[in-house]
């Protein structure tokens, strides 16, 4: 359970930047190096580096250990475990929802049942 | 657009504390005072206005102005936001994983022909 949540923190810590988020929707494309990631981006190569490692350090991305240009890959589970920590919360906010709607037009029925 | 952008930035941000995250779920069953807030999560008072603060700034959670205990509700808006923008990420990814999947039966049938 703290791996889980410590997950989420390195998870939404690193999708906090509109440039990680760049990055990310970017390799969703497909694998890519530092030099191409930087380009759109238009920042030296050191500054997209620190940004790889938030994202390295958080499994959002894997890299390559062979090649000789180390390409960065999208890793898809900590995305999903993110998107799936919201879902939960909107799933148990919409049954509050309708669990008061219920009991509101339960109260309404039996208003006019008294009349 | 920017504004669309910092609207993330400060969102991830506000979900990447476990505590925050806990309020959030909190509020998600209803509204509720800054000390009902702090027993579960067993923080001082000032500690959890602090994760307030960072909740309200990014508009995840308003207050009451009028009410003596100022109880804190959730809005759900940035919160689908963000889980849109991950959403997003997953479909353009799956769509790439079809187009490649695609791709390589066309390759495999086009090999069968040829023997």
């Amino acid at each position: 359970m703290v791996n889980y949540e410590a997950q989420l923190d390195a998870t939404f810590t690193a999708l906090s930047h509109q440039a990680r988020r760049c990055i990310l929707a970017r390799l969703g494309q497909g694998e890519a190096t530092v030099g191409e990631l930087a380009k759109p981006l238009e920042m030296s190569l050191p500054a997209v580096t620190k940004h790889l490692k938030v994202l390295e350090k958080a499994r959002l991305i894997s890299r390559s250990k062979d090649a000789q240009w180390r390409p960065c890959r999208l890793e898809e589970a900590p995305l999903n475990a993110a998107s799936g920590w919201i879902e939960a919360q909107r799933l148990l906010w919409e049954s509050r929802l309708d669990r008061l709607e219920t009991y509101l037009n339960r109260l309404e029925e039996e208003g006019s049942h008294d009349k």
